[in-house]
C-alpha cells in the first residue's frame, strides 16, 4: 500500500464536510438543523449520501462538489469490499476486488450516476464526479488498496482546491467593494456552502478580517430560508453588521440608498454568461438593475458549462410544493387544496449582471468572450 | 327615537365585517387563523378594536376603514352611556349625555385619534374615521338616541357603498383582461379584506362567475403570508385555477409567459399615482416592467391621497422583526441576535404602473392629471 498521508491546504478556515481519514465516510453539518441545532453527521450508504444532497442537509454548488466526490470515495471503499448497500430498485450487487477492474468501474459509474440524480441544476456534482471517474479510469489496472487511496487523495483535492480558490475569488471580489459599502445577498454562498470563504461572501468576510466595515442585507430566500438559518447564522457569527429582510423587500432597500452592491454565488453559469442560481435571484437583479445597483456573481469556473450556450439550456430543479406550504412550519399557511409551483433555481439573464468573479479573475460583458478566455 | 331599519346594498357577496344592529359590537373574522380556523369575534372596547387592527385580525385597507368606521359607532355608544373603557394610559373619563354635546364629539375625536394610530399607511382607516367626525359634528345638539341611530347608519354607508364600488372596479378591470389570461397578485386584496367582490381579485371573481377562466398565481407574500393564507384561500374557495408561489419567484414565472397582467390593491395613492401597497409589491412592478407584463393598480378612489404629492409623502409602517424571524411559525428561522428590517409597505413608483383602476373609472398615465379629474 502507497503512502497516504495529506493534508488540506493550510487555509486557516475551518471545513463542512470532511472525509473520514480511512474513506469510509464522510462527516457533513446537517445545514437543515441550523441555525437552531448544531449537528454534525456521518454518512456512509449511497442512499443515505443521495438524500443528504436531495434534502439539502448539505447544500450550495461548491459543497455539493466536494461531498459527492468524498461519497463516490466512501461507495468505492464499499465496492471494493462486496459491501455495497442496495441504492436502487433491484440491486443487489456484491463482489470483492483486489484490482481496480472493469467490472468495478462500471459499478462505480453507476454509483456515480446515482448521486448526480439527487440535484439537476448545481453543475458541480456532475463535475466532480466526473472528475473522480476520470482519475478512477486512469487507475485502471492498480491494486485496490492504492486505488483507494488515490480515490481520496483525489476527493481531498476537490477540497482543498476549492479553499484555494475561494479565498482567491474573495480576493478578486473584494477589489469591487470599498469600506462602508451596503451589500445585499441572496441564499447562501458562504462558507457552508463551500470551503473556507465562501464564494459571495467571500469579499466581505475576508474585507472585515482586514478591517472594513460593511452593512449586509441578507434575502431571508423563501422557500428554505438558507438567507435566515445560514447566511445570517455566519455573518452574525463573523461580527458583520447583519440586517434580515424578506426577498420582496429589497427594492425598499435599495431605494433608500442602502446598497452599493449586489452579491450572489452560483449554481451554473451558460457560455454567455446567463447564471442558474437559488430562486429569487433573478427578482433581485431586475430590482438591482432598476436602481443601478451593481450586480456580481461569484463562482469557481468550474460552475462554468461550457456545453450550455445559454441559460436556456440549464435543468431547473421543481421541488415539492409542500416546501412553501409548510416546511420548516409547524403551521399550514396556505389552503390545503392550492396548489404550488416550486422552481428551486432561476435564470439571471446575461444583461443583468455586471461582473462574474472567478478564481481566475473577473468577467466582464460580453461575457461569451470574457468567459471563453478563462476556459 | 327616530326610524333606524337599514340593509346592505343588495350585493349577494358576504361582508366579512358586521356591525351589530344594537350598534354596540362589531363581528370580523379573525384573519390571522386563517386558513386553518375560521373564527368570528365580537370587539366592544377601544383597545381591542385598536389591537384587532395592530394585530391583522381585520386588513385590507378598504376593510379596515368599515371597521374603523363601526368600531367607532360602537365606541360611541359607549361613551354616550358613560361604560367608556380605558384606552389610554390616565384615561379614566366617564360620562352620559342625553344630547350630542361639544364635549361628546371632543370624547369621540380622542376615540378616533386612538383608532388611527393603529396603522399609520393606510389612507382609508383615517377617510373613514373622518367621514365618521364630520357626520357627528353635523349632528351636533341631536338627541343622543337619534345620533346614534345616526351613527350606525353612516357606518353601515360606508360598507354599502364599498360592496358597490367593489363591484364597479371588478367591472372596470375586468376590460382590461382577457379569457385565458395568467394573472399575477401579491398580499390580498379580495372579499376579506374589502367587501363583496374585492379590489386586486374583483375582476378575476367577477369574470370567473361569468364563466372566464384564468390561471392566477399568487405571491405567498411574506413575512405575514396573506397571498398564501388569505388571497389562496378565497381563489380555491371560489374554484378558480390557483397556483401559491413564493415573492422571489415572479420572474421565473413571467419569463415563461405565463402571466399577462399583475393585478393589486393599494393602501395609499399618491397624486402622482405613486401606489404604497404591502411591502413586495414594488419589486412585482419592476420584474412585470422588465417582461413587459401590464401592471395594475385597484382601488376605491378613497385611497388617493390627493395631500401626498408623491410616495415619498407617504409614512412606511415598520414592524416587528420577530415577524420575519418567527411570527406564525413555532420554529425560529434565523439566529436570535440578527437585525431585522420590516417594512410593511413599499411604494411604487407611478412609473411602472400602467393603470389605476377606480369605481368611477380607469385612470391612465400621466397620473397626476388623470387622477385629478376623478377629484
Amino acid at each position: 500500500m502507497m503512502d497516504c498521508e495529506f493534508e488540506g491546504a493550510g487555509n486557516r478556515r475551518p471545513v463542512n464536510v470532511v472525509l473520514a481519514q480511512d474513506g469510509r465516510s464522510v462527516r457533513i453539518i446537517d445545514q437543515t438543523l441550523l441555525p437552531g441545532t448544531y449537528a454534525e453527521i456521518d454518512l456512509t450508504g449511497a442512499q443515505e449520501c443521495f438524500d443528504a444532497i436531495a434534502r439539502l442537509a448539505v447544500r450550495g454548488a461548491p459543497a455539493i462538489g466536494i461531498f459527492a466526490g468524498m461519497a463516490l470515495c466512501v461507495l468505492a471503499h464499499g465496492i471494493a469490499e462486496g459491501e455495497t448497500k442496495s441504492f436502487a430498485p433491484g440491486d443487489n450487487a456484491v463482489g470483492s476486488y483486489s484490482l481496480a477492474t472493469d467490472g468495478f468501474l462500471i459499478r462505480m459509474a453507476q454509483v456515480a450516476d446515482y448521486l448526480k440524480a439527487s440535484r439537476p441544476t448545481a453543475v458541480n456534482l456532475e463535475w466532480a464526479t466526473s472528475r473522480m471517474m476520470a482519475r478512477a479510469r486512469d487507475l485502471l489496472g492498480v491494486p485496490i488498496d492504492s486505488f483507494l487511496c488515490e480515490m481520496r487523495r483525489e476527493a481531498q483535492s476537490i477540497q482543498d482546491e476549492d479553499l484555494e480558490k475561494c479565498l482567491l475569488i474573495s480576493q478578486f471580489g473584494l477589489g469591487l467593494l470599498e469600506d462602508g459599502y451596503g451589500i445585499i445577498t441572496h441564499c447562501n454562498a458562504g462558507p457552508l456552502a463551500t470551503s473556507g470563504y465562501g464564494t459571495s461572501m467571500g469579499p466581505v468576510i475576508l474585507g472585515h478580517e482586514r478591517g472594513m466595515r460593511f452593512k449586509v442585507f441578507v434575502d431571508e430566500t423563501r422557500p428554505l430560508l438558507q438567507g435566515a438559518r445560514l447566511t445570517a447564522y455566519e455573518l452574525v457569527g463573523e461580527g458583520i453588521d447583519t440586517t434580515l429582510i424578506c426577498d420582496g423587500m429589497s427594492s425598499n432597500v435599495m431605494k433608500q440608498g442602502w446598497v452599493q452592491a449586489c452579491l450572489v454565488g452560483c449554481d451554473r453559469v451558460a457560455a454567455n454568461g446567463d447564471t442558474a442560481n437559488k430562486i429569487g435571484t433573478s427578482n433581485l437583479a431586475i430590482v438591482a438593475k432598476r436602481y443601478g445597483v451593481p450586480f456580481y456573481v461569484m463562482c469557481p469556473t468550474s460552475t462554468i458549462d461550457y456545453s450550455c450556450a445559454t441559460g436556456v439550456e440549464i435543468p431547473i430543479e421543481l421541488r415539492d410544493g409542500e416546501e412553501i406550504k409548510t416546511k420548516f412550519f409547524d403551521r399550514i399557511v396556505a389552503p390545503e387544496q392550492v396548489k404550488c409551483y416550486n422552481p428551486s433555481f432561476d435564470v439571471t439573464d446575461c444583461d443583468l449582471i455586471d461582473a462574474i468573479v472567478t478564481e481566475r479573475g473577473i468577467c466582464y460583458p460580453p461575457f461569451t468572450e470574457s468567459l471563453a478566455k478563462l476556459r
